[in-house]
């Protein structure tokens, strides 16, 4: 019990999910939402963009620091930047949700609610769910997403002589975990922390991109070398990033760096889960973006300012790379 | 290390997924396949029908018992249910997939082996993913399914005088679960164990039941008391089968009842995971069906000979119900 909040294991998963989706809306692409044995998404162009992202606790995310709130704000964010990445808009969410029996119905309701204020913000609905017992919290989310019309724009198709660009900033995610890990963030550094555990991906400007005829993109969610480094291996080019172009990124993280004795620089080029777009443009750059690069001909790699990074690679999914804390 | 294969760990995420989707087969519903930051899916009809189920190690499945070819079959299958109960044709599955970093690469190829069968046999394609580390297996599948312009058949709208059917086998998971607990299971049991590690789901009996004019469908997932209960709570009925129907699924588990010392009608009844479906036909039951009782007017619920059922309530997915032993 949480004061007088029942368990998941008291409640048990029905009633646990009629609290859930209890008088939640529904955007009209939902035809039918939750509570029967599908749901039913209108995809009006005749196609749907779809990702899967997971994130377990302890490696994604840590109770003593996130907010069951914030978690699923995460969890949305993440998956909707999937989307725009494709030039596409999300519409649609179905989650996977493992957690203790012992976990509160009221911190399983907290997940919900971030979910949906998340995907409200998006115009998107959740659409649909399941819950199941699980040792530690573990929350698999689905995305569909609408390009109407548009073609998807893919990692492969960069050219040498495009503009490199960004939307959204760099570096705030790994500076909010260095932060927290570290013990360090109250005052100025306070939505540094909170960037690390809910991204502010740039919601829109996905479709700005593909609308203004990016060759090709991708989001930061591992870094951005080793995110341009996926996008330099489908287009096989390089990708060569101007560090004056990031200043006002290291910039705004210079006094945390001072702070935990860390080079921004290894935030901005190597820090990832800020779910920025990075985009190829043949031609201008649209509003809302900033010019970062070039591509260039050459092998697939990343270069920083013409020159290998040394710095970090940026995120690993297994324990070659850092776990939490 | 298994033989010469490396650990999840050692290869890294993205050299793993490069081995998990080389050389895999798509439909011609799959517009764009594993690589990118999200997939492409037709969805002729304007809608896809969306549903998620996650899968935990212990939990759900048992990697002593369960091959990780079986556990990446199950995980499809049970998925392609839900898709079938809306009358529906799965086209598309996305996988989350958490292991821990000392899982061999040959048992991640295996689990994903297991899906690309399972999704063929369906026409269906695995169309993207996410891999994670996780201190135990947890996999969670999300499908998309096509209608084809049909009206999607909803738990809510079984009417009074309908028949029910069944189509696909009852209790055999169930007996398989209590055979593999009781170390029972060679020669003539081999196969229920089977049934309890991979589903036989009916595949292609939904969309026979929505063009037949099913008024009424489910899956039995928990088992057919507690999912027909769930249609009596969405139409407002009372179903009442009977157990003569149901004599023949009674019949092929006699033997297993008398060697575990277990009533074949707590299997038959109560027991969930075979994935068959149970529907409402306002006339003629269709050819793959079998009649097993009938829709009355009453109160929400679901009586065994006009009586209540004294049994097993069916599978609970928190601890008041039983997690594998």
């Amino acid at each position: 019990m949480r004061g007088n909040e029942p368990t998941l294991g008291q409640l048990g998963e029905f009633p646990m999910i009629d609290r859930l989706v209890a008088g939640r809306r529904q955007p009209n692409t939902t035809q039918l939402g939750p509570g029967d044995d599908a749901a039913l998404v209108r995809c009006a162009d005749g196609r749907a963009v779809v990702s899967v992202d997971m994130l377990v606790e302890g490696r994604h995310f840590r109770l003593d620091w996130s907010t069951p709130e914030q978690v699923g704000r995460k969890a949305i964010a993440q998956n909707a930047a999937d989307i725009e990445a494709m030039g596409a808009r999300p519409t649609a969410f179905v989650v996977g949700f493992g957690a203790p029996a012992h976990t509160s119905a009221a911190d399983c309701t907290a997940l919900a609610d971030g979910m949906w204020a998340e995907a409200e913000q998006l115009g998107a609905g959740v659409v649909g769910g399941d819950l199941v017992q699980a040792d530690r919290w573990v929350v698999s989310v689905t995305v569909l997403g609408d390009l109407a019309g548009r073609s998807p724009v893919l990692r492969s198709g960069a050219r040498p002589g495009a503009t490199l660009a960004v939307a959204g900033e760099l570096g705030r995610s790994a500076a909010g975990l260095q932060l927290l890990r570290d013990g360090v963030g109250t005052g100025d550094f306070a939505e540094l922390r909170r960037r690390h555990l809910v991204p502010q991906p740039p919601y829109g400007q996905g479709v700005v991109a593909a609308d203004a005829g990016a060759q090709a993109m991708t989001d930061v969610s591992d870094g951005l070398i080793a995110d341009l480094g996926h996008l330099a291996a489908a287009s096989r080019v390089t990708c060569d990033v101007s560090r004056a172009a990031l200043a006002p990124d290291y910039g705004a993280l210079a006094s945390a760096g001072a702070a935990v004795g860390a080079d921004p620089w290894s935030w901005v080029l190597g820090g990832g889960e800020d779910h920025a777009l990075v985009a190829a443009f043949p031609g201008a750059v649209p509003g809302g973006w900033r010019a970062i690069g070039h591509v260039v001909e050459g092998p697939a790699q990343v270069l920083v300012d013409g020159a290998v990074w040394d710095g970090l690679p940026g995120w690993q999914s297994f324990d070659s790379g850092a776990p939490l804390p």
